[in-house]
């Protein structure tokens, strides 16, 4: 409500377009490197979320972005194909030479980048950049500028660049904030400044270093910067771009400004995106992280489970996600009520009691409670104990350098006792192919995610293992064990997983 | 330079007191769970960082609560120890009994909480929050008070639920913007409209669920708050709290405002909150993050080695972080000469070219080439194979249920052979130990640090190893192995490892 007191004063326009540059600045995170075909699965989804522009890369950088670059192009997406290029004929070439619509073109204007990485003057500067979007638009693609290091750059000689290279036909200037310097405050001022000088749209750039991407890129709007550069999880150099994902929904919620993204497809865009780059988004990222509409204090999801809307900024299916209740030392008894609804188990009094308290004492040892758990307490609470239809009667397995990996395995399923020995990559491996092809038998259950992790340090550390399996109709569950030997470990998740399974159906 | 424009324009304090909450709206984090041992560890951590208060829990959520804000309050801390409070009786008289300094008390005052949630009127809240004012002040606490949702609470009430509890002897309200619905602009304006309602300090708690936490908490800053509520890694409800490690570095850097924080404490803290959380920051993470000063794109990097400045905000050494160069497929040539220089490598121009063909090679794959990596190619484009004082002639291990873990391991060592079995709690731990055993006769060598993880989803999937291995004399050395089989990758790894230090010596 706060926000209708100020939004008078703001220059806002009715919508933003949204630059991506996941394929570009996002790509050049330290430590990742994305392959030509994994660029062309994120294009995709990236036009079918709805940017405006998208990045695809520095063509100049090699010849592995131009294909990528030409690839790209050639799929007839809806978005704009941009590609970024330095004020230099050999950059433009190159970005030319790639096919794409639109070429956003940069150089250092900042003294540090004058005097330390360039060594040129002013003067020089200037004409390069006019000559740069010339070229473009001689060649009738659409030219973005950047004076790159802009908010260290004197507004002076910041303003006569702007403004000679929209005499020179620049279609839209950006402003890259590029070492995350500015504040809100700050940000906004210069953007209204900005917009005093020149005619065509401005865009901005900004970077995380100070956490404060986001905000600069909504102070931008405020002030009527009519385009953000944005990376899906905040990728790029450093700590990052602004990302996609909050910059548009407090765009869209807490502005009323429009975009062209489907707000439904960012909680997927971003696990494509996590899952490509290796870089996973901690539990507590805005908008797309895993805690994002999860509860688990006592007085935060009575309130949730009463109206979601007192501890929820915006609902999950908005952004693709679902709210989860988290139960842990902080849990209330009315959440634990509300789950075992959930699942139709009925309980009484001083079995809830008893449930309750297990419940309180695993969050207290610093265990997290799953769904599964709980349903497992409850089961044995009511006096109806984890049924096992799968038990480990016997297992060996060996390996070593001149050892195919073999794993003997004795099992009894069901009361009848079966036995197989199987080769794998390695015992691992071996012992859930043993494990597999005598269930298999009874159910075809495959392996759908294996994860594995030292909890201490050394090689006498207990090893977490974590499995996720799945029958062919769909049933899953979750394994877990939590032991010395990272062997047993991987056998007593995939088991737990397996009987779990077999026993919901 | 662009802020000192603006900041004459802001009611900035000299000094900002920070209001540390990991141990409460941090632990809170839905997942994560601290045991009253790690609380002690980690507010010890605080105390020497400088944090001002420390929020230690929620006494009246459970006696654990209690018990660990007695053993905190116990250490004689600097900082003030506060325990946190509903306007309620019991929740007051749980706080009292566990020894706090100060009690942070507080009430939904929003419509949604008012009607949802506590079903009570505006008299009652107001009077509920008076009273509970009253009877910290008369057990001579600090009193700190809080209107839960104040963001979305009626301006002209919250006024009066402040102004009442100012006139009860409040020493200090809170602002929190629970869901985190504020905007930079209307935070600012909020605060500015409560500095003329309160003449008590003005302490402001955000939530980041559009990304804003940070910003909001500076923006309140601006108008003249004296306090911000933070948390170690942003951890908190949903997607958490402002950062302490943002909110601290831009208020220094940026707005030259001070508070009590050793920043050159910041990562450390950050790691130690990380490990005991289990809460991973991303890479991209502002500050903190292993990006934060780490740089690929041939340009930057190119800028970072002619002046840091020209692509970091600050000094890594300001918040304790080293600067890294990371190589890849962006990297250019400069940095590749830089690094050679770094381990007094020579070769020709020839010799240069293959190594920087190889290095762009493996980044096209989507490797990262690490210092080692680099090392290792140079040595072998320069034709000094590695040496291996120790080689791999035999090696079979075997687990099982009913197994006790044994390796079999036949080395070379400087061209003796030798060989030894011995048992472990697992598979590797029995390699280990076997090939220690056989090496200890040359160097004691150790184990100091074993890390594992599968790269890809499935027990076939590729396990990567890392450990960090030292000598009696403090030579240390990593070793890296990559292979389906964990026990085999484990035991190539520490032969790596072990060479590296044998060949160094």
């Amino acid at each position: 409500m706060y926000i209708e007191n100020v939004k008078k004063e703001m220059n806002l326009p009715e919508k933003v377009r949204i630059f991506d540059t996941t394929l570009r600045d996002g790509e050049q995170t330290p430590g990742v490197a994305i392959t030509p075909d994994e660029k062309i699965r994120i294009a995709k989804r990236l036009d079918r979320l709805g940017v405006d522009v998208m990045e695809v890369g520095f063509p100049a950088a090699s010849q592995g972005e131009r294909k990528a670059a030409r690839e790209i192009k050639s799929l007839g997406l809806n978005a704009q194909v941009c590609g970024l290029a330095r004020v230099l004929q050999e950059d433009l070439d190159a970005a030319l030479d790639s096919d794409v619509d639109y070429i956003h073109t940069f150089v250092g204007t900042s003294p540090l980048h004058r005097e330390y990485k360039l060594h040129m003057s002013q003067e020089e500067i200037l004409s390069k950049s006019v000559e740069a979007v010339e070229y473009i638009k001689d060649h009738g693609l659409i030219a973005e500028f950047s004076a790159e290091d802009a908010t260290r750059t004197e507004f002076e000689f910041l303003k006569n660049v702007y403004s000679a290279v929209e005499d020179a036909g620049a279609d839209i200037i950006n402003v890259p904030d590029t070492v995350g310097v500015m504040v809100p405050t700050s940000m906004q001022r210069l953007i209204k400044n900005l917009k005093e000088v020149v005619k065509i749209p401005i865009s901005v750039h900004c970077h995380d270093d100070f956490g404060l991407a986001v905000a600069n890129s909504l102070v931008a709007v405020e002030a009527g910067a009519e385009q953000v550069h944005a990376t899906i999880n905040g990728l790029g150099e450093r700590a990052g771009n602004a990302s996609l994902e909050e910059v548009v929904m407090a765009l869209v919620t807490s502005y009323g400004v429009k975009t062209n993204i489907k707000t439904e497809m960012l909680v997927g865009t971003s696990e494509l995106v996590s899952r490509i780059t290796g870089v996973k988004m901690p539990p507590n990222k805005a908008i797309v992280g895993e805690n994002a509409f999860a509860h688990e204090a006592g007085i935060h999801v009575h309130g949730v489970l009463e109206k979601a809307e007192t501890y929820e900024p915006l609902k999950p299916e908005m952004v693709g996600h679902t709210r989860r209740i988290v139960m842990g030392k902080h849990t209330g008894a009315r959440a634990i009520r509300s789950k075992l609804d959930d699942y139709d188990i009925e309980m009484d009094e001083d079995q809830f009691c008893s449930l309750y308290d297990q419940v309180k004492k695993l969050g207290d040892k610093g265990k997290m409670v799953t769904d599964a758990d709980l349903q497992a307490l409850a089961e044995t609470v009511l006096g109806r104990p984890k049924e096992e239809k799968v038990k480990l009667e016997g297992f060996t397995v060996m390996t070593g350098d001149n050892v195919l990996p073999t794993a003997t395995v004795k099992l009894n399923i069901d009361g009848r006792i079966k036995t197989t020995a199987k080769t794998g990559v390695g015992p691992v491996d071996a012992a859930i192919n043993a494990i597999q092809s005598l269930v298999r038998e009874t159910a075809d259950i495959e392996l759908k995610e294996y994860n594995i992790e030292a909890i201490t340090g050394g090689t006498n550390a207990l090893a977490e293992v974590f499995v996720i399996m799945a029958d062919k109709e769909g049933n899953s569950a979750t394994g877990r064990s939590t032991v010395e030997d990272v062997v047993m470990a991987s056998v007593e998740a995939v088991l737990d997983a397996i009987n779990k399974i077999l026993i919901g159906r």
